[in-house]
């Protein structure tokens, strides 16, 4: 690929987008054919493959798709930001999750600092800090050992790792790496807490503080309730707390952790489990090894997403077919259908990926955009998702793109077979009959029996979920979205939309703590929910 | 209200949708004043409010939706479909989740069964049977008392007795109402049994295997996968297990289960909660008087839906508030945002409520329609979500319509007080200001900072998550789901929409157990997934 200068322009001002508008559609039933399942696939690292046999595309949109991402320069875009070019704009950051797993290009510099070297330091800390625990060398204020790792945290300082958490602890279990009980406190509702503190030995439990500020007013506020109930039972809450953070916050070399570990602001929060975010936790719960090999699984996922070409690169064409459908078939949500009871969580992670990524009405420049951007996204595990709202995908007014993620093998053991088949044929079996019935639909006399299809999917199917799969899996969507953004022209990175709720959310506390207020309509919801007279 | 005839009619038919797209639109923003949050409030049985103050409404556009309530008839459908009327069409079956909750109407009889009665006494049946097991007159195959209740189910048998469970809890807790623990295995990917296998003590679980027709596929595989472990554990799986089923399934009267109990066709699986689908785990969790109690507050709030006046029927106009927004403004999903951690898994419930009985494309006679039906639902607890999705709800190009929950006090007591305000001021302030942000917005100089305000919301705010509240809300819901369903004139009872995926998941089992078949694109899809050759 020769280099060229990169240059920012709005989609509706691409000539290939306005191509792609008039290039005739497909008719998704029809492209999915014995022929189109072999060659609609996309080997990917880490054992997966990318099927888009059924989604809405053809050679000449696929050229068209081509044409799109070589004009917005999607590749370079991608290689400048690995290369630590300032790609969150509003915010004036770098964007370097992707160096906290390797190296993309050569070194990244900023203040006098390698900050590749930063986070390999950092995630050496953490793996030496895990061994300790497990060693028994730190051990809790009374003498015992950690038996479980608490993260305090809220949005990607809990989403992610959560996700993960539950994602691996089958294979933990299968693989006899689990090495503590992990669990999560996210709520600013006491119940949450309360919840999580009730099923605990207080005794032997380690709390991870996470808040890149430390001031996020959740997480501070559990710290208060986690800490008075340390206290409560004759413990020193400062041998059972450490802290992720970043080195300028107030919980950096504080005295009331046991450790600190640091973060810094070019990996956002949605991205961070990747960094001490995620490293901590699950270094903790499966060994510093476990949580290595998930850097390295989403490590081979970034180096694949350089190439070029869009037949060749699946997460390139994966953002381009969610634009199509967004932009030019003018769909607005997408659901993420994971056939894999471990992934239960990774929906919600993917709906703050995606949705604050990409929730976005100016461009890079803060100029307003005429075309539509992030979709709503959505999702619960197959089979299960079957049972519920699969109704109104099959048979809606509205056509909902599916994004199908699946895998071969299970992660524990325990199988059995039932009717002739064992339950992982029955899961496989279900996914991709679903794929084809989406897709195909059927005809029927009784109207209320009939399927239009032409419901387009997309699969990525894998051999079995352990820290590698989960990796990729972090990283093809991270990829995605930030291939959506470019093509966008927005800044995926920022989060401005989050600030108005906080302001308007502390004024209302200062009204219910008796402060007088000019803002009447504030006084007057907080009297409606009784919190006034 | 007179008695009139009733009669059915598409949406697009009546006079009154016509002229509602005529009146002019309001300006969110400007309606949510001092005056309007006082106004816009509607007392609901139970304790709740339902604030409509920031929703798209003005008095124009509300006597217009009360035309077109009154000209769907949707109250007299409501006490038709209560009083035994064939309201599901398509598989011509009475509707009766009301009737297992008290009387709106005179006797239901149906071949010759007086169904209250019916439903009354399984509801006692179980009754029962829960003090029997608390009572230890019923034990495990060793002679154990029973500490744990394990529902296995999916779709409606899972997702509301789960969510309930899950809302209970705490409450329990501080109420001394826990009588047993409770787990649910719902996928059949066998990592999801495995899972919850792997923290049980076998020996003191009570299994109840929920599946209507007896067949469920998932159900039964999960069946196998239970007695197998429990026959490897030395112990007798007959005496660990009770099933929920129709009296006319294999479940029913069968040696293999301590006790069947029973419900009928005229439930169906997503407004089964309030039937011994629900009941059991209930009953056995927190004792037979919380789930009495949670059928009352239900059947609270399905007397207040009979009330013609929009104005003051809450859940009436809460039903055609979504309708305006989603059939006159064009919005395809709305957002569920429980501000309750206990609510965490009642979005999923609502998921499969709303899109499962309005995710339909024909009337109820099975004519094609020619207007949007039920949206799309989603939604993560606050203050969670608004550190995840809410960027794309605050500054996205699609507009979403939200619907808040919130309550006034904690469910159990442990508080604390940081930074001035306690965890349950906070939680509450982040409600009512989202509220207030999403409404009115802010302007900015810097464009990536500025909101656009505009995005209406509704609030329903009640004292504290129990039982009846619980109810209450699983009410509401429904009614909404039903009156929109009456408005849009299709059959909210039925699923026809998940049988094809079913019939080709059976043949795409046959193909991986090595038969012939036809079907070339299903055993490319199996190639493709490595499940053939």
């Amino acid at each position: 690929m020769e280099r060229s200068m990169i240059t920012y322009r709005n989609l509706d001002a691409c000539s290939s987008y306005k191509r792609l508008a008039g290039i005739p559609r497909v008719d998704v039933g029809a492209a999915l054919s014995p022929e189109g399942c072999k060659r609609c696939a996309i080997a990917m690292p880490e054992g997966f493959t990318y099927s888009y046999a059924a989604a809405p595309v053809d050679e000449a949109i696929l050229d068209a798709l081509q044409a799109l991402a070589d004009e917005q320069q999607l590749v370079e875009k991608y290689v400048a930001l690995a290369s630590g070019a300032m790609m969150n704009t509003g915010e004036k950051r770098l964007v370097l999750h992707h160096l906290a797993r390797g190296k993309l290009a050569g070194a990244v510099v900023s203040g006098g600092k390698d900050l590749r070297a930063f986070y390999e330091g950092e995630r050496k800390r953490v793996a030496e800090f895990a061994a300790a625990v497990h060693s028994g060398a730190i051990v809790g204020s009374t003498g015992k050992p950690f038996a479980a790792a608490v993260q305090i945290g809220i949005g990607g300082s809990d989403l992610g790792p959560r996700a993960s958490y539950i994602a691996l602890e089958r294979w933990a279990k299968a693989e006899k790496r689990q090495r503590m009980e992990a669990r999560f406190i996210s709520n600013v509702d006491p119940d949450d807490a309360d919840s999580v503190l009730g099923g605990l030995d207080l005794e032997t439990s380690l709390f991870i503080l996470v808040s890149k500020s430390g001031t996020t007013q959740e997480t501070l506020a559990n710290e208060t309730l986690v800490r008075n109930r340390l206290e409560a039972a004759g413990l020193d809450s400062s041998k059972h707390l450490v802290a992720v953070t970043s080195t300028t916050s107030p919980l950096a070399q504080n005295p009331g952790y046991i450790a600190s570990f640091f973060i810094d602001d070019f990996i956002g929060g949605r991205y961070s489990t990747s960094s001490a975010v995620g490293g901590v936790v699950l270094s903790l719960a499966f060994g510093p090894e476990t949580f290595a090999e998930f850097l390295e699984g989403a490590h081979a996922m970034d180096a694949a997403a350089l190439e070029p070409s869009l037949r060749k690169n699946a997460v390139l064409l994966d953002a381009m077919i969610g634009l199509y459908e967004r932009n030019v078939l003018g769909m607005p949500s997408t659901a993420v259908l994971p056939y894999a009871e471990g992934l239960a969580r990774f929906p919600a992670h993917l709906q703050q990926l995606d949705m604050e990524s990409n929730g976005k009405s100016v461009n890079r420049d803060g100029q307003p955009l005429a075309y539509s951007t992030g979709p709503v996204v959505f999702g619960e595990p197959g089979t299960n998702g079957q049972h519920s709202f699969y109704q109104l995908l099959h048979q809606g007014t509205d056509i909902v793109p599916l994004q199908f993620i699946g895998f071969a093998e299970n992660q524990h053991s325990g199988d059995a077979l039932s009717m002739g088949t064992s339950s992982r044929q029955k899961l496989a079996a279900n996914l991709l009959a679903q794929i084809v019935a989406f897709a195909r639909g059927k005809d029927d006399a009784n109207p209320n029996k009939k399927f239009s299809g032409g419901r387009p999917s997309t699969l990525l199917f894998g051999t079995r979920l352990g820290p590698r799969q989960l990796g990729a899996l972090f990283s093809h969507f991270e990829n995605k979205v930030m291939f959506q953004g470019f093509a966008w022209n927005i800044n995926s990175f920022d989060q401005e939309g989050v600030q108005l709720g906080k302001v308007l959310a502390n004024k209302m506390l200062s009204i219910m703590q008796g402060e007088k207020t000019d803002d009447a309509v504030l006084a007057a919801m907080a009297r409606l929910a009784g919190f006034l007279e």
